[in-house]
């Protein structure tokens, strides 16, 4: 079978969590992608967590379906290595992705005299190109002032931005590439951690507001700004999220708990008009008070019982061991995710892309390669270097496999 | 000028923040986004937060550089033209993004029956197709029993899981579109939020530590997991957060805060290494112990001068009525914003795609369009209805201008 992305080669000089995040969407689409890192490994290599034996699990993660070339890039001829990799080939290749201050020798202009039509994406961390973090990214978004119940700023866990930037360098590959075939230019593309964070901030409407209204948003704990949203404790120590957006959502909750009747009596009394959003967002406390004793007398069997089919739209809290032990969408009955046996780790729970795509069956995943477990081939079939050339770079260090 | 995706179609009926975010990425890269919407406007037309007029901050964010046409769906006469304009045109057109029930009209075998080539992409909130929010995806994700610092679930206020999945959704459609142009092949491409979260929680590493090593993170409050970073209050009320992930920035931080000679003492009192990033973070509490008076005797300036230049990764913390008045990123001097007036609302600063594309100049940017305001000009362009035939459809109520 043809994969999606047939003839699309990368070429990724990347750390951490963005960058890599971007090739590996690409190669879950079918890509060729190709890591170069240093020869020990680049900064990433060894991040927390590790197993036991001292691989890193985040690393196994985030370049999966990757091949990877070691050379030594503090060389030049590393670099004229790197560079002849990154440039060569036909319709669609000549792409490299990178988060590394792109100059001297990964400077745009140097690159593109060996190949005019090469695209190239730079993250930074900062749109002046200065380096940044999602952590001190972050502090800047105001989420953390929004976040938790106190007026103390709690930092997110799940590293948005990263996410968010690595997801914007595929498709701003893809977009440019799509440009050079039908006109045959490549070209840089620019994108900062500290752009993709204000511009969904913006595009949430949360810089509209204050611009707008002249406030910002206010921390709410766990409940949902604008319409009806609220956590509550079962009888056996669980927590349950339960949300109403809709007037059909929230008929449902009060058909489904028997409490409609009383849930109605929060109009007159708080003088709110249920069948808002609005409404329900001012009438929350009452409302909620009013729900509070029908899931405390619940165990969380008991309230999914009630709840399921009944168009309640609700979740169960899990942390992250609940989530691997209990919940059937993380399991191979689950379409995205296989079992697959990582390099110096062993065997886990793999997704691939969350993309399901009619045209093309599922890939067979694979884990993150072994650390320059493909520099021969790619130096061969790519570069065409001879056997006894590729030999001799070894000796001397310039490359490893 | 050329905008990037040249003669690229997407039809969106979508409501909330996936499925519009997705069209809105495409918009700002260039292709022709119309989104179809019921008469009044679908359920998200009114979504909080408001301005004084009723007019939705969070809709005009969302749906930036759209075209809109408003349909009655509801009616077989309304489904015919819906269904006309998403299957019409040419090579680029023939895409259909939604997140409403892919059932009935917009079933996608009836929709293929008059284009053959359709892409469609459906996102859902489950994969069996049950309906989900960011709200009660997010509570089985982990990350709430993993932020702040306590034991209660503390959720997120940005919609991590909207925002990645409206990402994926351009990345998805541009693949899609690569394909059908080399193949000629449409498809149908399936998405679901929970999909999202879970390929986005195990790509982190989170699930291959709970099945790898046997247990989930816990919550580290603001500090950073597996290097060196915590936030600190200053003189003058504010907070900020530092981080020093390499080796390079921990010494950078020893020398501008002038405590590198203290700092160092930490490694033999505490039986850490201080030179990896493991024993900087298993020697966390101490080094906060020593650097916390350093931030507390200085106001937010003087950190700042202290700091900047030096390599050391910090941020200040802001909410989002600093972020609008403080943040120089936050400003038209950023070629991210632009200042733009939205139909009933006026101006506010305003994003385009965080994406720099070295090849198009940036495109000037329009707000939100008032709803249904390119009825007519669809109707006549595309589908070729004479100006008689669409009176009658607005006298009718099929379709409102």
């Amino acid at each position: 079978m043809t994969p999606l992305l047939t003839d699309l080669r990368v070429v990724e000089v990347s750390a951490f969590i963005a960058a890599p995040l971007g090739g590996m969407t690409l190669a879950q689409l079918g890509a060729e992608v190709i890591r170069i890192d240093p020869l020990g490994g680049n900064v990433d290599y060894r991040r927390w967590p590790l197993n036991e034996t001292g691989e890193s699990l985040y690393w196994a993660s985030l370049n999966k379906g990757k091949r990877s070339v070691a050379i030594a890039m503090n060389r030049p001829e590393g670099q004229e290595i790197a560079r002849a990799l990154i440039t060569a080939g036909g319709d669609g290749h000549g792409i490299l992705l990178t988060n590394l201050p792109a100059k001297g020798w990964l400077d745009y202009d140097v690159l593109r005299r060996e190949r005019a039509d090469l695209i190239m994406l730079q993250l930074t961390g900062n749109p002046d190109g200065s380096t940044a973090v999602d952590y001190t990214i972050n502090c800047a978004s105001g989420f953390p002032y929004a976040t938790g119940a106190s007026e103390e700023p709690v930092n997110h866990v799940v590293p948005v931005w990263d996410v968010a930037a690595g997801l914007y360098m595929a498709t701003g590959l893809l977009a440019a590439e799509r440009h050079r075939a039908r006109t045959g230019m490549g070209q840089k593309i620019s994108l900062s951690l500290a752009d993709v964070m204000l511009a969904t901030v913006s595009n949430l409407g949360f810089t509209a507001e204050v611009e707008v209204n002249g406030q910002g948003r206010r921390p709410l704990g766990n409940d949902l700004y604008g319409a009806y949203g609220h956590d509550f404790a079962t009888r056996d120590g669980r927590r349950v999220m339960v949300v109403a957006i809709s007037n059909r959502h929230w008929r449902a909750l009060g058909t489904a708990t028997g409490l409609a009747e009383r849930l109605a009596m929060i109009g007159p009394m708080m003088d709110v008009d249920l069948a808002t959003e609005g409404g329900r967002f001012e009438g929350r406390h009452a409302i909620s008070a009013v729900l509070s004793p029908w899931f405390a007398a619940r165990a969380l069997d008991e309230v999914r019982e009630a709840l399921e089919g009944t168009g309640v739209l609700w979740g169960a809290y899990q942390d992250f061991e609940q989530l691997v032990a209990e919940d059937a969408r993380f399991s191979t009955a689950n379409p995205l995710f296989q079992r697959v046996d990582h390099h110096g780790i062993g065997p886990f729970t793999t997704p691939g892309t969350p993309l399901g795509f009619g045209a093309v069956p599922r890939q067979t995943l694979t884990g993150a390669p072994r650390l320059g477990s493909a520099t021969e081939a790619v130096l061969a079939d790519i570069l065409k270097l001879p056997s006894h050339e590729i030999a001799r770079l070894v000796d001397q260090g310039v490359v490893a496999v």
